[in-house]
């Protein structure tokens, strides 16, 4: 029973059943009738003129936006935490060709308009330190947490003002959606986001993730880097069938419900161990090394976070007995 | 009908039943049971230790060999109409951090040993001039002819003398090597390759293709250089449980003798117009504006390729009807 | 007697002068009173406002220029035997992150609009080519030939049709202007060059060269990049206390003009070995092996350039008896 | 009088005597006679076989030598106040391809052996954090501070131990060394240092700096990663006679000692407001907004240094009564 994380969890039988059902001839690359109607999909979805393109990691979305939205000799200003800095192996950097990365602090890999002003501030304006060009966040963020629109509207005020490009790595941003009760375009190109990574793949895909610009003439250049960087596939269809089967009847919000249910459910057995509030589908845990052993006894299978934490991350098919059962071993300890 | 190119082609159905098996929790990354299977499947298949890696493009397959195998201040070479130069989008120079191609001419696509040597010889021996790190061929090459295992061997040697790495892009391999009679063996690695992008989707696969390292102290940096690319799927076991399944039961081999025999079949029709001998699965021939589009009007579709050119691709799924009215038509012209 | 290159030949006395007096403590980087004259200064040369960068080589005039007329995924387009593609060791591949070079014929390694052209419509537009953005031409060309105002201004109009920025490699502007009688103003921005590496080094400067932007916008991006690429020498005075010196009494026509005069006095005497029509400083003379190992044996040096060839350059200070040798000798072949 | 930087100092007038001596024709880049001499002398100098190398800025050092040590994927360790982090617009991200900077905490912009150990063990070992492949440690530090060669030792075990290289930048080695009393040996390469940006402009120089490398075999990746950055003069000959002059008689030092004592003069006369010990040519004091307006009323020019702090720097040149005022001028506050 595992709850290493959502990334590793099987593919909603909908989603394979698209990828079966787009098995004929079309053209290649993004020629095809499924890839062509993403524009369409994704801008009805958000409720404005959108481009969509597939990739297949979100590495590559993060990264790609995050090129066409900074220069190799600027910054993007992100958290500590942000996945884009600690778990992407320099891929910002070899997308951009050398920008740097400036790292804010914040509880739980949140950051706020004002530590980013702070950061900016900090910056002396001239040739020889690195002037920043973008601020990327992650919602819902490394440790679980949502940002409400209202927070990311404020950060994207602030970005207006600096003239800075507002990224947003949205890996979990369906878990982040239903937990804040914020509508989709409040919480994205409303707020300021120019461009997004848009998670599938940890919410019931198999290897297709979107990535969304607002700022529609930023299209041709990430058309060309995506070919660049080897992420055209020639069988884009596969992975458009994907995404359309997954916006299909709102199956991505079924799923991050579900996700985020399951994790309400174990986080209300140990209230008292929470590291952070579980906003989205996360549960991070205060267990003694004892405690974490007799959970891995009992056949659960998690990370260590730290010194004294465990991470459990639920995902969107965990629901029933297993669940039942590890709430109950955690209850228990 | 379309016989535009075998990357449009559908994928073969013991591919999608494959991935249906995958479906299940799994270690996320290539830790799963599938990608872990890899390096000895494609061991056997070559009889000598090899690693193997998934990815989603012939691109990335390419472009992660040649960074490894080139540093950002040196060149690779090949022939002017190679796949890397003309229809990847730049992407060496993007991965190998500005490396430099330099281009070689030859019939049909094709280099020879004494094409790469003279190439080298004209390159001064100092700090002005880009020196050579690395050769990188095409077999089948991007005008459907073959390298024979004594043609690339004669290429490896030379690699050998003048210190030079060689990479084969075998986006069409198994096209390449069911039309030599040669040995997988002497045609790869016993030739003197230390790296292969080995093509699967235009061979019936669906998006996963493989780069197989001969020079196995690579793998870490290929390891950490896909990764940082965003070519590092959450979900690799669905790319795994594809190379399996073309490998099991040499379905690939029976895929290739497919697209080989159609590719055949209209060669016949035309024996006069044929721009290059058909040893593959691509057919270049003379016809008249007219006569192209006499050919659409019934229905088939092509490229042009240049002045009174067209190419015509077969695929491992294109037998029957459509191929001999194909034929036929090609025959009334 | 070195006939090399003029770019080993010494600094004029006035350079070494304006060295000197500018030895006394100022605001490092380009903050001195001295590099803040450079703006200036050049806008009345051009006559048109232009932003004026002092940097140490050719290479980094030319290639920062590069880099901010041409993205990482685009092209540039120059002539085959183009100093940028020949003997720059991969800089522009370097400086752009990975920008390809698509290289041009024409004689003596002089372009036209016609052969741009040409090139621009071989190229697909669709992202698996790599589009074009900018144009490099060289004047003086590197066989010394030298591009009249009108053959500029044909490439410039060609530029504006197809969206491409022009960039001069201006390493013997010098020698090209004074050869061509046409205005500095006709022969640059007038003509649509946007961006200029104007040379000084070859001229009888000492180490600095300089970049005209005659697009003023670019010159934010310019001192980054200058910064970022370790060319912003923190005593920058001696840098444009050279350039200023240069332009002080028009010593750099002076210079050239002595050059160029050197050239046609070799260039008389042998008239029937002319490789190319001697323009500006450069003679190409068809001599034997035998020839050429004869005059060297008379204490000559100079290059080999290709087999039956040698090149020759004269520089600012040659004249006098050397030169006179070196006639004779060459007559007496 | 100024006390922004040793880097806006003029230079001594035996490097432009030098400079003078120079001024006739040899052959270009670096083949001169007095480049040529640069690997004996720096040898010698050091007491072992070294390659040494002239540019124009410490950026150039610095970055060529990081580029040389660690390759794009991977990260170099340094300090947080790191000239490399703060002040070189992201040059090491430039040259490298995108290395990472992993930023490190320490009093005075010093690290140990132990909060690198710390670093390291801090990265997972695994393909999505980035591995670090070097580091870089600056003897005088940003704030003054002189690592004395047991500490440089500490870290060069270190280093070895984890598989890393280890760079100094040295613009204020000079000054390090004659503070620290040890020997140029000790303090480089027997303590394992790979590779030193020895700095000469900020002691006496004009435009030229040394890279020297211990690890002779990446003689070669240098030579050609400078001139691929714009960094190979054609008049070479100019720099080598700089950094000669500096080391005939020990010019070096005994600039490097005037600037300590003029520094050291000034810390006695204000003890208490030393922000860190003075143990090279930078004083930072803890004054008043006040008492810095004051010092400025009275003609002495420094940088603020955060609030409530001043940086002074004291150059070979600064002896006399200007020091003298200023040693006033502050006892008096």
């Amino acid at each position: 029973m595992r709850f290493f994380s959502d990334n590793a969890a099987p593919a909603h039988p909908k989603v394979l059943e698209a990828i079966a059902a787009a098995n004929r001839l079309d053209t290649a690359y993004d020629g095809d009738a499924l890839s062509q109607r993403l524009d369409g999909a994704f801008s009805d979805l958000f409720g404005t003129e959108v481009r969509a393109f597939w990739v297949t990691t979100g590495t590559a979305a993060n990264c790609l936006a995050l090129a066409a939205l900074c220069p190799p000799y600027r910054a993007i200003l992100c958290h500590r935490d942000a996945h884009i800095e600690v778990d992407e192996a320099g891929a910002p950097g070899f997308f951009t060709g050398g920008a740097k990365l400036v790292l804010l602090d914040g509880e739980g890999a949140k950051v706020t308009a004002e530590t980013i002003a702070e950061a900016c501030d900090g910056i002396r304006n001239d040739v020889h330190q690195v002037q920043p060009a973008a601020i990327s966040i992650t919602n819902a963020t490394e440790y679980g947490l949502v940002y409400r629109a209202a927070e990311v509207a404020a950060i994207g005020d602030l970005a207006k003002q600096r003239g800075l490009a507002l990224h947003m790595d949205g890996a979990r941003l369906a878990n982040a959606l239903v937990s804040s009760g914020d509508s989709l375009a409040d919480l994205t190109w409303r707020a300021g986001v120019d461009a997004l990574s848009f998670g599938f793949v940890k919410n019931g895909g198999l290897n297709a993730e979107a990535l969304i610009l607002f700022r529609t003439e930023l299209a041709d250049e990430i058309a060309v880097r995506r070919k660049r960087a080897g992420h055209l596939l020639s069988k884009g269809r596969y992975l458009a069938a994907q995404l359309l089967a997954m916006l299909d009847g709102d199956l991505w919000l079924d799923n991050a419900r579900s996700a985020n249910a399951a994790a309400q459910s174990l986080a209300r057995t140990a209230p008292r161990r929470l590291v952070y509030p579980v906003e989205a589908n996360e549960i991070f845990l205060k267990v003694t090394a004892e405690e974490a052993e007799n959970l891995r006894g009992q056949g659960f299978d998690f990370y260590d976070w730290g010194p004294g934490q465990i991470r459990l991350v639920t995902s969107w098919d965990q629901q029933g007995e297993a669940l039942d059962r590890l709430a109950s071993a955690i209850a228990a300890l």
